[in-house]
């Protein structure tokens, strides 16, 4: 196997830089992809950054990742040389506890082997993400990419859109339901575009008014500015389900009062300190506060044919691999509509 | 209708004294009942005293009020003279909104008619609860009490038993699941001795040692003692539902940590502050965090019936109505084992 030309950061505080990664030889069961587009997820830059510790570098980054199959193992029966394929936020699992066997890898009871920034599953090889010109990956960590999306567009499918995805149908998103989504970002403009397909009414909270053009361009049938508390007031009891995509620090209890009884507020993005929750919040109405992690390799091939289907994909600005360090400083401040995706055809040596 | 005997706060500073309130002549719909026996809950004290703010004085508490029935109005179809029956929280509803259609009563989107220190549906008329002789509620409110219950020990089902039997019924506890309860009081108990008998495996968890006979005694398969952090790590991703009643301050990110994948933690008790809630506690295996307030009209009849079925009744302290105010104080240190009941044959001038 040819050494693999990647960007890595070789140190938490270094910027990331070309680099050299080993990958296996081609198993069986193996898949080869010649990797295309590379989405940029915010989740890259806290970890090239070694902002949740336990960084391993150095560090490819890169889990929302788009290829073409170059090759691949003789046991292998779904891929094909020349087709299109994915590769989203995990390579592999035990592939047998009880959570592997419900189509919840990322719970796997021996801990899934995350794309980059882990180990395969004998917790000594190191991964190393899409950020490089080749990936080597278990048959069934592949996945299919429907015909029709544009691949560039569809890589941030691989982890903002199966993270949004898999809470609005773990919740029962159907027609007529009134969902609102926090935070119009890389994730909140997948949840408006998902949660709009599936037939919900959808309302876009935002703290920001310049973001209500697009908010309705993407979907959304509504929008309300919360940095007006008057918004809380008027909505209250409003929604069925609401998705919050905000990292910064906010107000769970004004938002858990615009639940209807019984309805649920799912986090997908994590503000780094605790948040005061008022059981009184939850308990007057029946309400739900949950967690939600991307989503299993079942789900997230169901995601992608949802997105066939639907004609979804995500709203990007195309870089080449050398615009990563800034495109990171431009992530910080927010700005990018809605994710930046890297056009790995501009590595060189690949 | 003659006037009725009962036990009322007079304000929020006074220790409970007799009191005479007005029943209202009763209607086609509604059910005279000779009440027999009140538990007292909690919230009795809580609302007496005022600490939850709006009280209504003087007020009657008593919500878990079982009775015979002594008048029934000409249209009234489901219960006779004679029968056991009982009410719980709720006298009324608008009964036509979509909660109220839904049996969810309690979520009436104009406000249900609490059993006491509230109004009836017209806002006006002050409610008075089971501290006393005799109540007249609308047919659709009142309870049939199953056979072979004693009633004395069945009167706290309609509180405390609707309250932790919804959320298991809610959250699917079935039997082989794991199922912790935190905290063994009036609502613990019963948590206990329902997910038993719904044939989950449950583990009391509890500060004091001292509750473990209690706890096994009540069907518990084992116990853990929470003020040791170890049993936290030992249990951790173990459980599929935990029922915490605990009010007192308490840290939700280590529960939070005990539950498996897309397990819930549930809130009866109510800590009156905010509590801190970590959102990795939550994503990081797509948990739940939950409240539950009582539960329908249609739901306590169910639970009854199951009760019926299983022979659960709470754990009780028969007192006379005089000893109120010294119940109270007990009921502050939490020396009970497990709800006292009055007898309201103590009750003068019924």
């Amino acid at each position: 196997m040819p050494r693999t030309a990647a960007y890595a950061a070789h140190t938490a505080k270094a910027p990331l830089q070309p680099f050299t990664v080993e990958r296996r030889e081609p198993g069986s069961r193996d898949v080869v992809l010649d990797i295309l587009f590379c989405g940029v997820c915010h989740s890259d830059l806290h970890q090239a950054r070694d902002e949740w510790g336990n960084g391993i570098f150095p560090m490819v980054p890169g889990h929302e990742i788009v290829g073409r199959v170059s090759a691949v193992g003789s046991e292998v029966r779904r891929f094909k040389p020349g087709e299109l394929a994915a590769v989203g936020c995990m390579v592999d699992s035990c592939r047998d506890c009880s959570q592997c066997r419900s189509g919840r890898e990322q719970f796997c009871e021996r801990g899934m082997a995350l794309t980059y920034n882990g180990t395969e599953m004998d917790r000594k090889t190191p991964t190393y993400g899409g950020y490089s010109s080749r990936i080597v990956v278990r048959e069934e960590f592949v996945l299919r990419l429907p015909e029709g999306l544009e691949p560039s567009a569809a890589a941030p499918l691989l982890c903002a859109g199966i993270t949004t995805y898999s809470p609005l149908r773990r919740f029962n998103c159907k027609p007529g339901d009134r969902v609102g989504v926090l935070g119009l970002g890389g994730l909140g403009h997948m949840a408006v575009k998902l949660a709009a397909a599936m037939g919900a009414e959808v309302t876009m909270l935002s703290s920001s008014r310049a973001k209500e053009a697009d908010a309705r361009r993407l979907g959304a049938h509504a929008f309300e500015l919360t940095r007006d508390g008057a918004a809380f007031k008027k909505l209250g009891g409003r929604f069925d389900l609401l998705v919050d995509t905000i990292s910064a620090p906010h107000d769970l209890n004004q938002e858990l009062g615009l639940l209807r009884p019984e309805g649920t507020l799912v986090l997908v993005g994590a503000p780094p300190e605790p948040t005061p929750v008022s059981a009184f919040s939850l308990i007057l109405a029946n309400r739900r506060l949950a967690g939600s992690l991307i989503g299993g390799v079942a789900e997230t091939q169901e995601m992608l044919d949802f997105c066939g289907k639907h004609r979804i994909v995500s709203e990007i600005e195309l870089i080449p691999i050398q615009k990563i360090n800034e495109a990171y400083e431009r992530l910080v401040k927010g700005d990018v509509r809605y994710r930046f995706v890297i056009d790995l055809a501009s590595l060189e040596g690949r």
